[in-house]
Order: C-alpha cells, then structure tokens, then sequence
C-alpha cells in the first residue's frame, strides 16, 4: 500500500516508459557510429576525444553518448589524469560488437532504420487495423514481403535480422525438443538458414533444406551458408503458390505470425499433405501467456506484427487450434524461457 | 560473477532497451487514442471492443493495444463471462487520464510527436554536434526557439508540455530553498506560468512576473494562467535583445541548458546586473552527476538537448562555475531526488 502511495506520488515507472526511446536510440547510435568496436580493437580504454576522432563525430556529441552509455551500464569508465577513459563491458564486447559470433549489431540495425520509423505509425495501425508500410515508406502493403523486402539492402538487412535472433535463441529452441528422429528436415521461410545451422550443429545426422523464394536463396548462399557446408539444402519457391516436396519434418520459425487465421490454416493443411506419416512440424514463436497478461515482450511484438504484417503473436493454445485444424495431431508446446518457444505438432 | 556470466549468456538488458520505443510508443498510443479517458468515463471495465468502438478504431488493434498495456501495469484486467474487460489503474488514473490535475498527457503528447522523429536523428547529431530540427522538420535551427515555435500550434504543444512536467515536479523545486525572503520573482523565460503558480502558491506573499517572448505571454494568458491571480504579472520580453528589470529573485528554470556557455554568461551576467543587492538566482535544471556516471536521465536528456538545442544538460559544479563567472556568489545545490534540482546563487 505504502508502495503503492509512494508510485502515485511520483510516476517513475511512466517516466521511465517515457524515456524508453531515448534509451533504444542511444544504444542504437552507439552500435551505428562503431563506439563499440572502436574500443574493442584499442590497445586500452579511451578517451571520448579520442574516439570521436577515430569515428568523425562532434567531440561533444561523442562526449555525450559515452557518458549516457555508461549510465546504460554499456560502458565503463575510470578517471586518469583527470581525463575519463571509457571501455566495453562483457555484455557490449559480446553483444555490440559488429565481429562478434553473437552480436546483435545488425538485430539492432534494423530495428533503428526500419522498426523505430514504422512504429511511429503505431496509433494509425490500432486505427486502422493494418500496416503501415505505405504511410511509413510509401509502399504498398498488399504482398507483405514485396514490402518487407522493398529494395535488395532492405531485404539483406531483414535477413540479418533474423539472423542475428537466432545468435542468442537458435540453439534453445531447435533443442527445445529431441528432433532426433527427423533426418529430412525442410525450413520453411527458411531465410538465411541461421535456424537450419543450429539443426545441423544439434543434430548432426540431419539433413536440412531451406524453402524460400529465389532472391532471399540467392542472398543466403552468397552471405550466409558456407558452401562446404553439404547438410544444408536449398529449394526455390512461395510456400503459398508452389508446392512443398515431401519430408520428416517442417520447421517454420517466425512464419506463422505473419499471416491471417485463413492463411495460416491454408499453409499448415498444405504442410500436413507433404508431411510423411509419423512426421512432424515444428512453430517457433513468441508465445503470449494464456491470460493475455504476457510476457510484455510477446504483447509488443504482437503490435509491432500489425504495424509491419498481417499476422500476429498468439497463445500456445491458438498455435495448437491452428495445427490441429491443418489436420496435425499430438501437439505439445515447449517454453524456452527466451523470446521464441516451440509448438510440435505430429502426423 | 554468477549474475554476470548468466548476463552474457542471455542479454536480456539488451533486449530491453531495445524494446524501450515500443514501450513508449504502445503508452503513448493508448493515450493519443484516449484509452484512458473513455475507461475513466465509462459505468465499470470495459472490453476491448467496447473501447474500440468508443474510439472508432479496429477491434483487432484495440484488443493488441491494451492487452500490452496490461503488460506495462498501465491497466487491469479481468475475466467476466469469457470476455477480457479492462479498468484502469490508480497509476493512469492520475497521470494519464487528459483531465486529471496531475496529467502527463501534454508531455507524452509532446514526446510522442516532436521528441521521438527528432531523436531519430540522434546519429546525425552526435556526428555533426548540433541540433537536427532541419533534418527532422525542415527548420532551420539557427534561432532555436524559432524552430521550436514553428507553428502557434507546436508553440502551444511544447508550452504544455513545459506545464506539464511542474505538474510532477513543480513544488519540489520552488520549495527546495527556502525562498520566502523574497517577494519580487520574475520567472525568465516563464513559458505557461506553471513554476509562476507553483511560487505563489509556496510563497503566498511573493508577486511573480512571467518574462517571455509576446506571443509566448499571449498563449500564457489564453490559456494558463487564470486571469484572477493578480500576484502573476506579465512582462514582454527577448531575454538576450531586451532590458530585464530589477527583481529580488530570477527563476531560470530549465533556460540555462538551452544554451552554450557563452551565451549562458550573457544571460547571467544581465541578470547579476538586474538584481537587487542580496537578492539571488534560482537555476532548475537536471543535473548530472559530479563523475558523470548519471542520473541516466540527465545523461539522455542532454543527448536530447543536442537534437533540439545548442545546449547541454551541466554538473551542478558547471552551474555554479557559470554562476560565479556571472558575478553570483554563495552558490548552494538542493537535490530534490526527481527529475528537476535547484541551484541557488546570491548577489
């Protein structure tokens, strides 16, 4: 109650909502500008004159972001001589830094040029229950990925994207259950076959192939699937208009949410006819809680889904109506603690 | 070492502040969509598509929309005969609701149209060191609060946003010293009146003069500043191009960090001038910390002061520096533990 009064008297949760873009565009610019690598590749710490001048940027301006960056717990810094030296922490040498294995630099990218600008529309889309690309970008949203992917830059940084979720959830959820049994395995929307790499790495006898139209396989060839890597298989095509080819299992991660109920059921009936008897199907989502009440991350990204989709994040009981409807049996959900949990569904 | 290994495992810090402008998006749609006014009029809870159809939005939308703000705590939910319905918290009772005395409405307003498309250019900012209303609204910056005042409408926005941050934090301020010894206060750039009332109301016996530009005193008057409080006087005025009047106090609050050094001394130099002997000089200002490691949202307002002015959120030891370069002596700092601190200088 005490504690109740105490947040009616001063609103620092609201403040702190308030503040949240200045707090995403700071890390945002620090990641664009290359703060992170700049100090990684250094001999030691250094000054925001220093890096400024490295980088070409205002020695005020750097002065100022560092600064804020340590107040994001991003930096640190420590006082020589009277002057402040600053230094990545593990997380930001880990995370922020364009090099590293798990950097989250273009997730990041992405989300500052593209997300930040189309969610600014976010008020017209409850409006209007639709997405905003055409306000956002002038293009027109009727084929979803024709607007996603509306030049080839645009479309390798939706690719790096997705990507770069999956350095830090890709292994969790393609273990979330024993897949073992798969050895002919199809990722559809397979994009840049981050998800069919984890498959390969957990599961060595597997033999993925990523489904997806012919720019984003061109793309994932030249960019991200090592040639010598002969586990992983490409297949051309729209799983919409042309057909699936028969397999164990079908993987479709961050697929499902971008459509209609009517599209999905379409999709996952078409699914179920290739798959082989005893196969399965594999949903990565971001499961909202059964009350609706969360996790908030789901909720927002549900909004974010109708600001760029047509889709949206469901329950793990909505993804099970979906499959079971599509004809799957025996569905079972696992939750990986993460972002993205998995939905089995079998033949 | 645990806590830490476990952070580099999974960046969850990370993903929050990535997530922190849909955070302040999803709060301020709901109250740009006036999701708070129509639950604090209606007979009980609502369901979603009751709110939608008060609001005239898409249901789909709506339910995605309040649904995150049950998320956030900024509503509640309950189940009732299998339908969601939604009430307010005590929280956005008082701070987000359009009418309530403590509103924040005009500031998220505020945030949510000017802040948020000028903080995109942060980037630019940090690499060129100055203010980026051009880029962002086609306004030259050279005179900057005539790229603020763009429009008598944007004029009208930015002062209530002024107002509404001494709605939180106005008393704190004004009764942070003791300023009952003085009686003649002019506010210099006084804006909307908010700090005005705040004095008269601490200090029943002081007469505050609202100094600002005329067709700033004009919207002040219009809407404001109740015409029967005859202890607010008015005074026309460019507070760099025209003379400013003896006083027993000046108040500056939230002037000084509008503007670089130089012009800072300008300013408190006229200022010393003006005074009455043992009268004094009121700064409120977000101060960042001697070590610069914080308050985060000093650190991140300063960044904000680089995108839409020419000038810097301080230490309190640069204010009381600026202070004493201005002939000002016995320079005292309260901390009020909020956002707005106090700086006190006597002549």
């Amino acid at each position: 109650m005490e504690c109740a009064n105490q947040e009616l008297e001063y609103p620092q949760k609201l403040l702190n909502y308030m503040n949240g873009f200045l707090i995403s565009k700071t890390m945002f610019a620090a990641c664009e500008l290359g703060v992170f690598d700049v100090l990684q590749e250094g001999a030691g710490p250094l000054s925001s004159s220093a890096v400024a001048e490295c980088l070409g940027t205002s020695a005020d301006g750097m002065e100022r972001l560092l600064s804020a960056c340590v107040g994001l717990q991003l930096l640190e810094v420590r006082e020589h001589q009277g002057e402040a030296l600053y230094s990545n922490t593990d997380l930001s040498r880990v995370y922020l830094t364009k090099t590293s294995p798990k950097t989250l630099h273009h997730s990041i990218a992405y989300y500052s040029q593209t997300i930040y600008h189309c969610f600014s529309y976010v008020t017209d889309a409850i409006r209007e229950g639709k997405s905003q690309y055409l306000r956002a970008f002038g293009v027109s949203s009727d084929e979803i990925f024709e607007a996603i992917y509306k030049s080839e830059e645009e479309m390798l940084r939706f690719m790096q994207l997705m990507n770069s979720t999956w350095n830090i959830c890709g292994k969790d959820v393609v273990t979330a259950f024993d897949l073992s049994a798969f050895t002919n395995i199809f990722d559809l929307g397979g994009c840049s076959g981050a998800i069919a790499k984890e498959c390969v790495s957990a599961y060595p006898h597997s033999r993925v192939t990523i489904y997806d139209l012919p720019k984003v396989l061109e793309m994932a060839r030249k960019h991200f699937v090592p040639q010598d890597e002969k586990r992983i298989l490409f297949h051309e095509g729209d799983f919409f208009k042309d057909p699936i080819p028969e397999a164990d299992l079908y993987i479709l991660a961050r697929i499902v949410h971008d459509w209609s109920q009517d599209k999905c059921v379409e999709l996952l009936t078409k699914v179920h006819k290739a798959c082989k008897p005893g196969g399965g199907v594999l949903l990565i989502e971001a499961l909202l809680n059964e009350d609706r009440r969360g996790p908030l991350t789901a909720q927002l990204y549900s909004l974010n889904m109708l600001v760029q989709t047509e889709g949206k994040e469901r329950m793990a009981s909505e993804y099970a109506n979906l499959l079971e409807l599509a004809g799957f049996t025996d569905v079972q959900v696992q939750r990986t603690g993460k972002i993205y949990d998995a939905i089995l569904g079998r033949k």
